[in-house]
């Protein structure tokens, strides 16, 4: 039998590249390997996203980036957060087997404080209950479901720890295998995918190629790419050009070793190398590009799909619930 | 249209007629006055009790002793927390809008802080996220119910400020009135009950006079009352004996007024007075007890009576829940 994966999904708009070859493609190829569950932490979300356009917006726009990425919701649990009421019971019911001190040690709390003092601010100025309790929630997310592993980045492996930490609590207490202790399965670290202008693409440094441009759009950004001054007769070095670093992410072998060896035979100009980039990008993006605006075009489509995986999420999670209340002596 | 009230009754084993004349009594009366909804606040019972029997039976005590007391189901509405999952996830919705500086402020926190303080401990040592976010907690109780008022004592009103705040701070993000802002009925300040020693009746004296123990036992009880030397013949002074300040939380006017002038005269011992005053408290307690031992012998008629207020709670909570889904961009 399988082993059971949670991965939880951060309603974020402006995807791009970045976040398909660094967190959707490999967490879709885990798929293979665990029976996966997948869910959209909207919850989560809401502690930073106050706008409730854009939060609606963005809930859709991930659910159906993963959908288009090639999450199949016949093979995998992928649900909403807001659709599982008993994560929130769940939650309310570890908060009171979680020390505080433990939360006073998380790595996003402690970063905020930090922030705070070096600005000679409160230690707890602009820090909200939700950031706070963080940690709980998220060990609700992934007990609730029995899950044998949480696929994480080495800087996540703290929550499952908090999360392992809270639930052998629950099961020192009572006596009993009440609730399963999660591991975590570090992740090899991904390559970095490089940016327009070199640097790791970012939200934050403005220089992503997004996932969901159409066509157009897409080879404007990449004939933005910034380059060297070398000419067109020129030989150049691929490894040091952030468009063959990018044109490796969609290319097969073979074209990798045609486009290396035009680089380096000199004859071939900047503008070359990034339409033979972008040709490679929009062959891989399209198809994507395409269902992902066909998911848009029908939310309620979206919605029946993320409804069906609600309803395959809430037994299991109303079992963990049922199963904790009987252990605390809450039996209604 | 008479207001809404909200009143939460912990879970609290060995109820004694301290209880009954401070909380329980001035409860029931207030239905009069409101359209008044009472829930045993069962998960908040769980940060302090860790023992499932202990926990278990508690709550159908309580129950059955606001029952017996004289709640009517059928004019107000009487249920579990843990019977209202909405209670918890308006909680979580509710964190995203508490500052945290908030939560550090709350009274009983603090206390646990400046007692870990003056033991020289870690300030957090034994404090748990559910003490630490019960304010948080409580205004989802609160907020659930659309209550106009909360009837509480002067200690309390810190938590309906706490409510206030929250829920404000949602209505002002989203531009709309979300959230009924709760308000405290300060309740006047009740006569103390004294204990059998003279002192405030209290469980952690070991002085109290139990509500629902057998006819032998409570009259056992009563005549353990602690009193003076004085003999048969002196007269005595009423108003200095627990005796008599006992006997007229139970007697008419007439009854104080005749062992007042008996009290005076002499030649009455302390036994006698004893005696009298097992009459009136028996004669009142008798079919309280009779009630409350009916109920606990029949858990599921008890249950059932929960399930129903359960029943005319839910769709109350379930549209207070959409309605902040709905402000918040939670459309699901």
């Amino acid at each position: 039998m399988k082993k059971i994966a949670l991965t939880g999904v951060k309603p974020t708009g402006d995807l791009h590249i970045g976040n398909y070859f660094g967190a959707i493609k490999p967490a879709i190829a885990l798929t293979a390997e665990y029976d996966a569950r997948y869910f959209i932490a909207d919850y989560h979300a809401l502690n930073t996203m106050k706008d409730a356009k854009e939060l609606n917006a963005t809930i859709r726009q991930v659910a159906a980036c993963w959908l288009a990425s090639g999450l199949d919701p016949d093979k995998v649990i992928f649900y909403r957060q807001s659709s599982i009421p008993e994560t929130f019971e769940l939650s309310t019911m570890l908060m009171a087997f979680t020390s505080k001190g433990l939360m006073n040690r998380a790595h996003a709390y402690k970063a905020a404080v930090q922030d705070n003092n070096e600005k000679g601010d409160d230690p707890d100025a602009g820090v909200n209950m939700g950031l706070f309790t963080y940690p709980v929630l998220m060990a609700a997310d992934i007990i609730l479901f029995d899950s044998d592993v949480v696929p994480v980045g080495k800087d996540q492996v703290q929550h499952i720890e908090m999360a392992q930490d809270i639930a052998q609590a629950v099961n020192f207490n009572y006596k009993q295998e009440v609730l399963k202790i999660p591991q975590a399965a570090v992740q090899e670290e991904v390559a970095v995918v490089p940016g327009l202008d070199g640097r790791k693409m970012s939200k934050s440094y403005g220089n992503v190629i997004p996932l969901f441009a159409p066509e157009k759009q897409l080879r404007k950004t990449i004939m933005r790419i910034v380059t060297n001054s070398q000419g067109v007769d020129e030989p150049k070095d691929p490894d040091a050009s952030q468009i063959f670093l990018l044109y490796k992410l969609f290319a097969s072998k073979e074209e990798q070793a045609a486009l290396a060896s035009r680089y380096r035979a000199g004859g071939m100009g900047w503008g070359e190398a990034k339409e033979e980039l972008f040709r490679v990008v929009n062959r891989e993006l399209t198809p994507i590009r395409e269902r992902y605006d066909a998911y848009i075009a029908d939310p309620a489509g979206l919605d029946r799909i993320l409804a069906q995986g609600a309803e395959k999420a809430r037994p299991i999670a109303a079992a963990t619930v049922k199963r904790f209340r009987k252990a605390a002596g809450i039996d209604n």
